[in-house]
Parts: C-alpha cells; structure tokens; sequence
C-alpha cells in the first residue's frame, strides 16, 4: 500500500513502537523558545538531568515578549539565556538578534525536507511548509525531546486538500487556509496531518506555504505539509548548496518526500479556489469565516499586521502596496511587527517601514507581540483588531476584545478605512 | 530688589496668594499621560466635573507602556483616548503618533520661554530648558489643573550654576548634569528652581539644554530653567513665526525672561567645566558618579539608548556614529528606542537606524520603555544595563538590576566592549 508523507517521514525516523499507533521518532530539530521551554529546563535541572541531546539540533530564540515587559519575562528569558550558554547551544537568538520562532528558524535554514521537529509552540506545524512533519508538544515531550533527541506520536492519520485553479488578484494564503478552516471546522483535522496540495499550492512561495501551513492547528491538524519542490530549494539553496551539485539534484532528492498515488487518506478534498474572495473571522473560533464583503461597515479600533503567521517580508510589502500614500483612517491605531531583524532591514531599505511611518502605523521590533496578548497591543474591553495573525477565541488579544482575522492586504485597506475593507479597493 | 527667572514666571501668571509663600498660577499647559491622567480622570468622573478647563491648552500622549503590555494599560490608554476626545482635547498623540511626553510636547511648540507647565510627572522639568517653569505634580494638582487651569507652588527659591570653560570632546550635557548632581546631592536643590547658565549652557543646542533641565529633580529640584536666546527663537520659529516679524523681534522679546543682575539664590554655583570628563552614576543614587574611566572592566548584560533625556535625535546621532562598523560585544543585549515617530523618521532617513540594526541592536518604536522598569527591557535579577536613562534607584529597572546613568556616546561604546567605556576610544 502506497503511503502519505508523514508515514514515509515516520517510517525513516523510527525508533521504536512501543504501542500499537504509537510511533518513537528520532528528532532533527528542537526549537526553543522563553516562554514554554524554561519550564522544561527548570523540570530537568530538578532531575539533575541539565544536559541535551545534541546542542547543533536545537535552536532558541526569545520571541513572545520581547525585550522583557516584567520581571517575570526578564527572568524566563534570563532561564533561556543561562541555558543555552551553559549546553553550547550556538543558535540562540537573543534581544536584537531575534524574531518570531516560526519566521527566523525557516530563514536561518534550520528545517529542511523530510525533518522531524518538535517545538512547545501550536504554530510549529508552520515548518512543514518544508515536506518536515513539525508538530507542536507540551512539555514532557519537550523535556524528552531536549533530553533524548526523540518525540513518540500517534500514527499519522492524514487528511489531503487538493487545491485547484488560480487565486484571483488580492487573494492570499491566509484567505485560503482561513477559507478551508471555516470549510472543515476546528476540529475538522483533529490528530491528523494535512497535506496541501494541487496547483493553488504549486504556485505559492515558500511563505505562503507557511501561511497555509501555520493555521493547520487551528483545524486540530497536528502538522500542515506541504510537498517540496523547486520553489522549496530555491528558498533553501543558500544552505544547502555544499550538499548537492545543482538544484535539480536537490530537488531530485527532496522528491521522495511526498506521497504515493495509493496513499490512504482520512480525507480527501478537492476544490477550485478561482473564484475564493478576501474573507475574515467573525467571532471567536476561526472556523467563522465571512467574506469581507460581507463585514462591510464592522468598525475596528486596532490593525495589527505581524505574527508567524503573516508577518514576513511578502506580507509587509503587500500591506504597504496598500497603504502607500494613505493615512489610518481616524480614531484607528495600526501596528507593525516585522517578524525578524532580516525582515526589518529590508523592510528599512525597501521604504516600506517609512510607509508603515508615514500611514501613522507604530513600528515594533520583531516579535510575536500582540498576537497572544501580551504584549504590543494589548486590546482593552470592548475593542475590535483587525489581525494577521492566527487566533481570534476570546481573551487571546485582550480580555473583552474582538479580533477579526485577515490578510495583511484585507488588514492594511481595513486600517485606511476604519471598517473591514477589501484591499481590491485599493488597488496600487 | 532684582528677580530671578521663577520669580518672573510667578508674577507674571499670579491669581492668588492664599498663605504667605504660596502661589496659585495660571497654567499656559497642563500635560498628560496614560500612566497618571486617569487617576484624576476617573476621580473627576467620579466628582460629576468630568470637564476641562481649556482643551487647547492640554495636551495628551500615551507613552509610558506602548503599544499596551496588558489589559491594564489598554485600559488605562482607552480612559486616556476617550476623556480627549470627550473633552474635545485635539493635541491627543494615540499609538503610532506618539512619542515620549518631554520629547514630543517640545517638538511640537508646545512650550514657549515663561509659560507655566504642569504634569503627573517628575521629569516635567525638561521643558524648562525653554526658559519656562515646568513642574511635575500628583494628582490633585492635576486635577485642579485639569479642571481649573490653576497650580499653587511655594515661594520660588532658586540655585543658580554658572557654567563656564567649554566642553572637550566625548562629552555631553549628561555628563554635565550627572557631575552637577554629583556635586549637590539627590537633595541639593530640594524645593528650588536650578538656573542653568553660563557659557556651557549657551554652547548647547535645545536638545541638550532638555537633557540638562531633564535631571534637575534628581537633585531635588522642582525645575530646571535655562534662559530663552537665538537657540530657542531658532527652534521655536517653525511655531512662532506668524507671532513676531523676524527672529530677532522673538529674541527680544523672550529676552525678558531671565534673572536680573541682583537676583537673590539660595546659592549661586560656579564652576569651569573645561576638564569635565565622561561620568556615570554607580550604585543605586544619580549623585554616586564615577569618571567612565575609573569604571574600566565593569560588565554589562544590556545598553539602553532613549529616554525623556537622551532618546533624541542629537542622542541617536551620537551613539550612532560611535557605533557605526562594530558589533555589539558577546553577550550583550543593546536596544534603542527613538523618542518621537519624528525621530524614528529622521533616524531611518539618516541611516541611523540601519547602524543600530547592523550593531545588533533592536530596535522598538517610541517609547519610555525599559526606563522605568514596565516594558521593552525590564532586567532580570543581577543583570547590568548601562542607560542613557535618569534613574538608578534599586530596582528601577527591573527587580534586583543594577542600572549606570550615562550619555549615549558612552552607552554606545560600552556596548561595542561589553565593559562600562569612554566613547573616545571608538572616535570616527
């Protein structure tokens, strides 16, 4: 019987089955981050166990509050810090040096196609945009994982989306995956993994597949994948160059990692997107999606453009496209988190970040920020944000708050008008 | 018998004299922000006299904790943004717009030589630097001048400096102030006015004149005064312009407010500030100073750049150029946080925050930030920064931090080392 991706990824991971579906893989990466990972080192320093599996596997950043807001993240950040020193762990971003786990790790080119990462972050299923299973743990895993260098998992149900035709102008990833979230429901992938495939998917870069990729969870997907391709080896070519003689052996070799015509599938759906419009969430689960056609009139207080979700450099290039030469529409605040100091440079250098100035949008340094409400733009009872990021449950920008999510485009024409606003009006 | 500048200012906007030595002023700017105003908004709510007393004369900013870290400062901001545009308070600076209050009030003409100035905070005095009397009060005073447009002071003692020889190289008006301080005492101008004159003085640009009346409160005093010249007119004029026919006209006519030969001091200070080298305040006092160079080998885990006293342009400028080709040294941290959406503009402009970036610094928006401790860099216990901040007290940054005051030149070059240094080692 042919198999998906992730069952080819488990079968070459295998370490042991100690159950029946349940699978020991071995691990290429660990990602780290301050808040969820000092609990882990914390535990293991009480256990006398201060130690890692391979220092060159795991990488760190400090990305949720950043630079510390409180003593309390001063302090989970110092626990970070402290033990990424004392394990040799070379690949820890620091204040300055750092941005959001899910934009600066795939930019350094720490994931690859075939990987096995495991991260104590929901949106690490982001990475496999790369062909990687990527999934997010809670921290005995995580302690497990640092420790040993392995993760155990339940066998890899997997669901496929066929996506067919071709984005009309001003539709994006983030509509896609929000349209096939509202589509399948938040518990429409629950244990399993979903492949996104099809010619729609063929034709998005490598950061739009991680748009696709990082909202898998929000359908209970345990990781999002996407097959590689020559897209995935140009954006991976820098660091892997020494290891194949030309791109086409890469993308020979990375081929592997799909699967079989004779795959078995939780699910198989297949639609044309051609005639997908801009949509957003309404409410509080992201499964509520409306077109933004429809919201006409819904009045925001807040844009935030930003996240691991939507804050990379295609995304700040699209939103500034809109809003060059407008202003935030009155009584409305807008607020930018590039999502690493790469993405900030260039933004500097493209005269982007002047236009984000120049429309009145307050310019963060990279981090999660707002996105889980602690942070750079914490949202007071009442208030609605329109958001590119990735969750919108009650409390998570603020308690009171309502938070509808969207494209940077669908986000940047909102800021302009002060109420929920296709960006086809704003054509460049 | 002659006057000095206070005692002008005083007679000038006098409306009562209830006790002897008590005067009730009129106020020309009652300024606010999100920190101290709603505490004397919601008492004024509270009192049914949620009304102000001249909304052209109050001017608002959010900047203390921005964009919000949590729900109670979104909260405190939206008490803040909904009194303004209740109370039809035009002049009110929401995220994005705003900047640090004692560096966008002045940038935009808010303060002209003799008005009267009050605030819920100490380091109102900066404004002083135009030759006004600038005082930082609690709430009830804000309230009443909020509501009435009033402030009682005590009589108006003054300490005059006279600040002769001229400055060498490498050193900055925050060297001046903190050997200044050094040399009163935290207490040394309790209850007085500091005049800040002499050829030193007029030698400074308004920048630094603000980084100078920025610390009179740490030596106790209620405000630090200089006297208005060409170098005021000259900042001022962009606002002024439509007041007074020529430049020198304005000159002129601000020439009124300045002392009178036979004013009486509390003490008049004179001192030749020639061989004055690069200070920094030890411990946890801004009067425990130390020359840069006896501090060799002192390490730090962090620089902080900005500030109500050094977050300027001429500040960014500085640290910049001493920046410019190095690196931040292993290990530590440096974040800059430009004062004024202005300031960010002009520093992007100007390649300024490029050097920052390329540093390895990070960049936030406008801020008062890590300075007090509540957002953008709050230190983990018995981690170092040094700051171009102006307090030092235990704690102020972060539970159980150790914080050295300094100039940017000297944060910048501390940071290249990781060692507290003189910035004339990296001269460029």
């Amino acid at each position: 019987m042919g198999k998906t991706i992730a069952q080819k990824i488990f079968e070459s991971h295998l370490v042991d089955t100690p159950f029946e579906g349940t699978y020991v893989l071995k691990l290429d990466r660990v990602f780290c981050h301050e808040i969820t990972t000092p609990v882990a080192i914390n535990d293991l320093i009480e256990r006398k166990k201060d130690r890692v599996f391979d220092p060159t596997k795991i990488k760190a950043v400090i990305d949720h509050v950043t630079p510390s807001k409180d003593s309390k993240t001063a302090t989970q950040s110092k626990i970070l810090r402290d033990w990424a020193r004392r394990n040799n762990i070379k690949d820890f971003f620091d204040i300055g040096a750092n941005g959001v786990c899910h934009a600066i790790f795939p930019e350094k080119g720490f994931v690859r196609p075939g990987f096995t990462v495991i991260m104590g972050d929901s949106h690490t299923c982001t990475h496999g945009a790369f062909g990687a299973f990527a999934a997010g743990v809670g921290t005995t895993d995580l302690e497990v994982g640092i420790l040993k260098g392995v993760c155990s998992f339940r066998e890899p149900k997997s669901i496929k989306f066929v996506l067919n035709g071709k984005l009309k102008e001003g539709v994006y990833a983030k509509d896609v995956i929000l349209h096939l979230i509202g589509k399948i429901g938040v518990n429409g992938a629950t244990n399993c993994v979903i492949e996104f495939t099809g010619p729609v998917v063929d034709n998005m870069d490598m950061e739009e597949r991680m748009t696709l990729c990082n909202m898998a969870i929000e359908a209970g997907g345990t990781s999002g994948i996407c097959f590689p391709d020559a897209k995935t080896v140009d954006y991976l070519w820098e660091f892997i160059k020494d290891e194949y003689k030309s791109k086409e052996e890469a993308i020979a070799d990375y081929s592997k990692w799909r699967d079989d015509d004779d795959a078995e599938y939780e699910k198989v759906i297949t639609e044309d997107l051609s005639n997908l419009e801009p949509v957003c969430t309404i409410n509080y689960k992201p499964d509520q999606i409306k077109k933004i056609s429809e919201m006409k009139g819904t009045k925001v207080d807040q844009v935030y453009i930003g996240s691991c979700t939507n804050g990379r450099i295609s995304d700040l290039r699209i939103a500034a496209k809109v809003l060059k030469g407008h202003k935030l529409a009155d009584g409305v605040r807008g607020i930018v988190s590039p999502a690493t100091p790469k993405i900030y440079k260039m933004a500097v250098a493209e005269g982007i970040i002047d236009t984000f100035l120049e429309a009145g949008f307050c310019v963060t340094n990279p981090t999660c920020g707002a996105c889980l409400g602690m942070s750079n733009g914490v949202l007071a009872e009442g208030e609605v944000c329109a958001s590119t990021t990735n969750r919108n449950f009650n409390g998570r920008m603020g308690k009171g708050g309502m938070v509808h999510l969207m494209s940077p485009a669908s986000a940047a024409a909102t800021a302009i008008t002060g109420t929920i606003t296709n960006s086809e009006l704003y054509k460049g």
